[in-house]
C-alpha cells in the first residue's frame, strides 16, 4: 500500500461567504453566476492535484442573505457544466435529503457521474433553514432528529436505485441481440415510512461504481449518520485538538458499524491565507475584515439561528443566553458559537465578527502554513482539509506556493491516482 | 424585418428510438451514455445552424422497455455539459410538470441558461405514463385533464419565479456597497390548489430573460395549454394536410388568446433519409426496418397504451377496437394510432411495424428531401421541423448535404441571428 499523504479538496464560492467581501477591489463582484470565475476556480484546484471541488448550497433567501445567496448557480447544472472543462478533480454538490425526490437526484447524481467518467460526489444535506419549507409547498421541516431518518431512508433508496444494474449488466451483442442480461436488473421495491420507491432506475453503474457520499453534520446525530453511512465528511475544526477528538470519534463509530475506519475519510474546512510574510498575511486579513460593517456581520450571525433578531441586546454586553434557539437549524454551529462565546468571555459584537469574518487559522508564510497543515495532518486530526478561500489571491497562492512545499516534503501527491473520485480521495470503487 | 426563413432543431436519442436499431452495424450502441457522441450531434447541429437540440425523457422502465430508455443520460445534467462544448446553439430539455417541484426546476433550468450564455430551454410535459407514479411515492398519475391544470400552475410557479429579479436589480456598486436594488427584487407568494411557493429565487434573469417554453401535447387540452402558454411546440405530422391544420389551428388559438402568433413556433418532429437515390434511401430504411422482429414492434406498440397486452389478438386480423385504452397516457398518439389503423384497414402487424420502425416521410435524393421540406414550409405549414435521425448517417447526410442546397434556395439561414435560444427560434428575448 502507498505511504499515506495529505488531501485537499477546493470549496468554490462565488463572491465569498461574507456580506461585504465582495466590495474588494480585488473581487469579481459578478462571481457567482460567472462560468469562467468557477472554470479558472476548478482547473487551478485540479493543477493543484485536489481530489474534488466542493459546491456548497442553499434553497432559501430573503433580502437580509448575504450577496452570494442571492444569486448562484444551481450545484446540479454548474458541476455538469465543470464536468466538460475538467479531467480528474472529483465533482461534489450539496443536495438535500428533505426536499428532493430520491429518483430524481439519484438519476441526476448517476447521470454526472457517467457525463464526467466518475467524478461525481453527493454532500447529503438535511436543509436546516425553516424558510425552505415556503419554497416547497409548506411541506414543513422536520425536527432535527427526524430529518436524519428521512435522510436515512432517502439514501437508502438513492443507493439502492444505484444498483438497479449490476456493473457488467449490459451486453450489448449485436448479433444475439441481447442489450442486456436480465439477472443483472434489479427492481429496488422500496416501501419505507417516508419513501416508496420502485424502480429500476434507468441509468446503468458508472466508473467508479456510484457517487461518493459526504456529510457536513457534526451534531450527536450528524455524527453517527456520517458514520453510518458517509464516505468523506466535511467538517468545521476550531483547534487541533477538537480537530482530533472529531476525527478519532469518527473512526471509532465507524469501527463500531464493523466499517474499516480508512473509508471514511475527515476534512475539515479551512482557509489559509499566504503572504511574503506573517505581517503581511495579517494586513491582507485586516484589509478584506474591514469591508464588514458590524450591523451586517450581526445579520450574517443571526442566519444560523433563524434569523434571530439581536437588535435588542448590546453590541458591547456579554453574548445573551439563547436557550433553545438555534437548536433545530445549525445545531452543531449554533452550539459551538454558545460554548465559545461562554469560554471565552465573549461581546455579541466578538462573536458576530468572528462568525461573518473568521480569522484565517493557517495565516503567515507559505512555509508558516504548510507547517502548520504538517503538524496536523502528523498529529493525524485529518485525512485531508477543504480549502476555503474566500480573500482575494489566497485560493491561487496556496495551489502555487503551499502546494510545491508540501510535495517537496513527501507528504503530496504529485500526480492523480487514477481518474475517478474515489480513487483521488482513496476509497474503494464500488462493485 | 429579415425574410422569414425555415429552422430546425435536433433531436438527440443515444441509440434510438427502436427495438432493435441499435443492432445496426454502424451504430454506436453504447450511444445512450457515451458523452462523445451526444457532443459529436450537438456540434453537428451547430454546424447546420440548428435553432436547438432537443433531448425527449422519461422517468419508467421496465424490463420491456426499449434500450435507449433503459440506460440514458438525465437532461439535465447533459444539456449543462453540453453548454460548455457548444456555443450558439440551443438546449432544450424534457421535464414533468407533475414530477418535479417547481422551485428546484424553475433554478435549474435558470441556471443553465446563466451556464450556456442564455441557450435553454424547457420541454414542459405531463408525463403520461401510470408506471411513473411508483418511483414518485405512489403519487398517482391525474387524470389528463387534470395534469393539464397541474402543469398550468407548475409554469405559472417557474414563471413567476423567473422574475424574482429584474433585468438589471444587481448593481454591484463597490463604492457605495449596494449590491442590489430591493426594488427590483420580488417575492412570488404563489397560493394555488397544487403549489404553494414563496421564492424568491436565489438565481437572477438571464441573457436571454428567462428560458424558452417548449409543449408536445397535441391533444385538446394540449392544444389549448400550448397555445396559452408555449414559445414553441414540437408535434407530429403525418401529412402536409394534418400539419397544416394544427398549424392554423395554433396560430388561430394564439391570436384569440391576443397573442402574437409569429411568437408560437411549429415544429413537426421528421426524420429525413437521404441517399444516393430514392432506391438507395429504400434500401437504408429496409436495411434499419428488419433489424425489429414483430414481436418486438408490438411490445413498443404497447406502451403507448399503458403496456395493454396485445398478445390475445392475431396478428394479421383488423386492428382491435380499444375504446378507452390508452385515453389517459399518450392521448394525441393513441388518438392517431386508432382512427389511422380504422382509416387505412390495418393489421395489428401493420400497425405495429408502423410505430416501431416508422417508414420516413421525408426520403429519397438530398434534393428530392429538400423539395419536400421547401413544399411544406412554402404551405406555411410549419416554422420548422425537429430533426430526429435514427437511422445511421441520415442526421450527418441531412446536415452535409441538405442544409446547403436550402441555403441556396435562401430558404435557410447562413449565420446564426444571435447567440440566445429566443434569438436562434426567432422570439423575443422577455424582459
Amino acid at each position: 500500500m502507498s505511504k499515506k499523504t495529505i488531501h485537499f479538496g477546493g470549496m468554490i464560492h462565488g463572491v465569498g461567504s461574507t456580506t461585504d467581501g465582495w466590495r474588494h477591489p480585488d473581487i469579481d463582484a459578478t462571481a457567482s453566476t460567472n462560468l469562467d470565475f468557477y472554470k479558472a476556480r476548478a482547473q487551478l484546484a485540479e493543477k493543484g492535484l485536489f481530489d474534488f471541488v466542493f459546491i456548497a448550497d442553499g434553497l432559501y433567501i430573503s433580502e437580509k442573505s448575504i450577496p452570494h445567496f442571492l444569486n448562484r448557480f444551481e450545484p446540479m447544472t454548474l458541476l455538469s457544466t465543470l464536468a466538460a472543462v475538467t479531467e480528474n478533480i472529483g465533482l461534489v454538490g450539496t443536495f438535500s435529503s428533505t426536499y428532493t425526490d430520491p429518483f430524481t437526484l439519484a438519476r441526476q447524481l448517476m447521470s454526472l457521474d457517467h457525463l464526467s467518467n466518475g467524478r461525481a460526489g453527493w454532500n447529503l444535506v438535511t436543509s436546516p433553514q425553516a424558510g425552505v419549507a415556503k419554497n416547497y409547498n409548506n411541506r414543513a421541516l422536520p425536527p432535527h432528529h427526524e430529518r436524519y431518518k428521512i435522510a436515512q431512508e432517502h439514501l437508502d433508496v438513492v443507493r439502492g436505485l444505484w444498483q438497479s444494474w449490476e456493473a457488467d449488466a449490459f451486453i450489448r451483442d449485436k448479433e444475439t441481440g441481447t442489450y442486456f442480461n436480465p439477472d443483472k436488473f434489479h427492481q429496488l421495491n422500496y416501501e419505507g415510512e417516508y419513501f416508496q420507491v420502485a424502480g429500476p432506475l434507468n441509468i446503468g453503474r458508472s466508473k467508479q461504481g456510484e457517487p461518493l457520499i459526504f456529510q457536513a453534520g457534526s451534531s450527536e446525530d450528524g455524527r453517527a449518520f456520517a458514520a453510518a453511512n458517509a464516505e468523506a465528511i466535511f467538517t468545521h475544526a476550531s483547534s487541533l485538538e477538537k480537530a482530533k477528538e472529531f476525527y478519532d470519534d469518527i473512526k471509532k463509530r465507524a469501527k463500531e458499524q464493523g466499517k474499516n475506519p480508512d473509508n471514511i475519510k475527515v476534512y475539515p474546512g479551512i482557509s489559509p491565507l499566504v503572504g511574503d510574510s506573517l505581517e503581511d498575511a495579517e494586513a491582507q486579513y485586516q484589509a478584506y475584515a474591514k469591508l464588514t460593517p458590524i450591523e451586517h456581520a450581526v445579520r450574517y450571525l443571526a442566519r444560523y439561528f433563524d434569523d434571530y433578531d439581536f437588535s435588542r441586546y448590546d453590541l458591547d454586553a456579554p453574548f445573551p443566553e439563547l436557550g433553545e434557539i438555534g437548536k433545530n437549524a445549525f445545531r452543531s454551529t449554533t452550539d459551538y458559537i454558545k460554548q465559545r462565546a461562554k469560554e471565552k468571555n465573549q461581546t455579541l459584537r466578538q462573536v458576530a465578527l468572528e462568525q461573518a469574518v473568521p480569522r484565517p487559522q493557517f495565516i503567515g508564510t507559505a512555509e508558516d502554513v504548510a507547517d502548520e497543515i504538517q503538524r496536523w495532518f502528523e498529529a493525524e486530526a485529518i485525512d485531508g482539509f477543504i480549502i476555503s478561500a474566500d480573500i482575494p489571491h489566497s485560493f491561487e497562492r496556496f495551489v502555487d506556493e503551499v502546494i510545491p512545499i508540501l510535495q517537496a516534503r513527501g507528504i503530496y501527491r504529485t500526480e492523480y491516482p487514477g481518474t475517478t473520485l474515489r480513487e483521488q480521495v482513496g476509497v474503494p470503487i464500488t462493485e
